[in-house]
């Protein structure tokens, strides 16, 4: 079993990276919904690590959020687990 | 026509930053893509903003080029054009 990071964590990581900007901007699903042009069981999915989403949902996510697209994935994990 | 940075926009700037880092570690395609579990036709691709790629795809790549991936969205982009 390869000890590296998988997709999975990453999701989850990226999810939590979401869900902390979301919730620090006072906005429910609904309302980033709204902003981003996703669906707010979209953003709900993401946010659990569940969606294996793409370059154009990363863009419209840090649009809704107003931050740089790098904030989102600004979280502190090792390419390799220890 | 919104003038805000749209999909292509941001998906050739990926491309650009992910060749940046690709020819600064002195890679070709194929080295790269043999890394990462990808094809180098892929990265070709990717580098030309062809593709809309998955979460999946980032954490292969940063896992390739051995760099964190916020590194391949730290590109300087506004989100709404000027």
């Amino acid at each position: 079993m390869s000890n590296s990071l998988d997709k999975k964590d990453f999701q989850i990581l990226f999810g939590k990276q979401l869900e902390k900007f979301r919730t620090a901007k006072n906005l429910s699903y609904r309302q980033l919904a709204q902003r981003c042009d996703l669906d707010h069981s979209d953003i709900s999915k993401i946010e659990k690590g569940e969606t294996n989403i793409q370059l154009s949902s990363v863009l419209q996510l840090s649009k809704g959020l107003n931050i740089h697209p790098s904030e989102l994935f600004n979280f502190e994990f090792h390419l390799d687990k220890e």
